[in-house]
């Protein structure tokens, strides 16, 4: 298969579904959901929403009548981009090449447009006319599964761990569980939200779940190295700037050599958690190998 | 019925329940999980599970089997609270007499406080183990009810629509739209919360939702005189506000006099809305009572 126009394809379906599912900018409101707007639709590879679907295909179900409900991990982590760019966070000015939420619509507004996401976000997976055949049971697993991701104990934990360490060495152990919770826990529970949709036996679901793990991992360690040896353009962002925040990063413990190893065998693991399934786990197996090699 | 001891009786319950649902503060996330805990914790009356609990009642329906998933309409206030009182926002110094969150742990660690607290409700709405004997169906009604109040056509946009007045004369009728969303609409997804646990038909969901908005709107008319009239000591927070930053209220609109006639009059219609309950429903009329007499 041919990953690359897999994931465009993908891509495609869901930059439509978010303009179908997003609300208008009219009335009162439409200063406020024209910022909204401006970062959902401001790039993204929409990785998340992908994992969902290519997991739902891995069991051999169609996503397409589950695209509203999925689009809904894009706008999650939507905000979480919009919370983290704010002064008082990472205070940047780009994302993706594009001037930061805050940059274009004030603090203030930024701060209520991640708001709104999240609690959309919520609106979407719980909205009775969205994926209707989708049972009450397998739609309540999906909003505990994502909520439980993105509280105190994960998306948002993790975040705050990491303003926490600003400007000091964060020892490798608690890197990890930075990460397993800041960026690991959404990815985490995208591939579970796509597994609950496509009825994942438990043993099935177990096994997606060590994938999303170490896909999860690679990510970070992937972003890590391209910090290091990447440029603006790859990025979109300037590049350099955990290191000249003294923040801690995977090359800085394992050295860059190590650091490429360790992303090949996170990329090993996360195939060989694929084992039992057939062709139709080959979108999730190339999206493994593509984080790392696309670079690389 | 005595409504001081009511609400007393009530909010005890819900404090304790509160104590046993929030994580604990432990390991790494400790810090995260204080800032969270300190907001929770600094005080109010919990009007609003205290709303969805009497709402239940008034359906005959005992209300503490769910006072865990009822509790997650506070938390949803508290994040509401932090948020509104960031430098970026109302840069509040205060609130019901305590520092507010980001004076005591930073503003970036009040933003993720705020940003926690929000996913955490929704971890505890959708808590298979919290309220067991709740159907599915149920359930995600509530989370959808709940959701699509406080985001971007409710409670966030109507936070947006007042940052973006800031400084400028509200006309009446957007003054009046920004309430129905900024408090309005948590006040009454709070009670259709009590409706739903309750089992409301769909007149006494109706009935149930106009107590609700008038009651809502009370709310607010009661909050503008209070700051015009009030002291710091009624509040906790500095009065005059409002007024200092040329924001609008009811009193600039209709003078104090006509203001106090709009919230009596609004009460009356909050309890013309009861008038199918029977004495169970004393709770809510005394609730309505409460907001505009209690200082007038």
């Amino acid at each position: 298969m041919n990953i690359k126009s897999y994931l465009e394809e993908r891509r495609l379906q869901i930059e439509s579904t978010l303009k179908q599912v997003l609300p208008r900018p009219e009335g009162l409101l439409a200063d406020h959901i024209n910022a909204v707007r401006y970062s959902v639709f401001a790039g993204g590879k929409r990785v998340r929403p992908i994992l969902a679907m290519a997991t739902a295909e891995a069991l051999e179900r169609n996503p397409e009548p589950y695209l509203p409900l999925i689009t809904s991990l894009e706008l999650i982590h939507t905000y979480a981009l919009i919370h983290d760019d704010l002064p008082a966070m990472d205070d940047d000015d780009l994302r993706r090449g594009k001037p930061t939420n805050h940059k274009v619509f004030g603090e203030a507004a930024a701060i209520l447009a991640g708001d709104s996401l999240v609690s959309y976000a919520f609106e979407l997976l719980s909205d009775p006319e969205i994926a209707v055949d989708l049972p009450d049971s397998s739609r309540m697993k999906i909003l505990h599964t994502v909520s439980r991701a993105i509280g105190p104990r994960g998306m948002v934990g993790g975040q705050a761990l990491d303003i926490a360490y600003e400007d000091r060495k964060i020892p490798l152990e608690t890197l990890r569980f930075l990460h397993s919770c800041k960026t690991g826990a959404l990815i985490r529970s995208s591939v579970q939200t796509g597994a609950i949709i496509g009825k994942a036996g438990p043993q099935q679901f177990q096994a997606l779940t060590n994938y999303a793990d170490h896909i999860g991992l690679t990510f970070q360690i992937v972003d890590d190295l391209l910090d290091v040896e990447g440029n603006t353009e790859k990025l979109g962002k300037s590049t350099g700037g955990d290191l000249a925040r003294k923040k801690s990063t995977y090359p800085e413990h394992l050295g860059i050599e190590e650091t490429h190893k360790k992303a090949r065998d996170t990329v090993e693991k996360a195939l060989e958690a694929l084992e039992s399934f057939g062709r139709q786990g080959d979108p999730l197996r190339e999206i493994a190998r593509f984080i790392y090699y696309r670079d690389n």
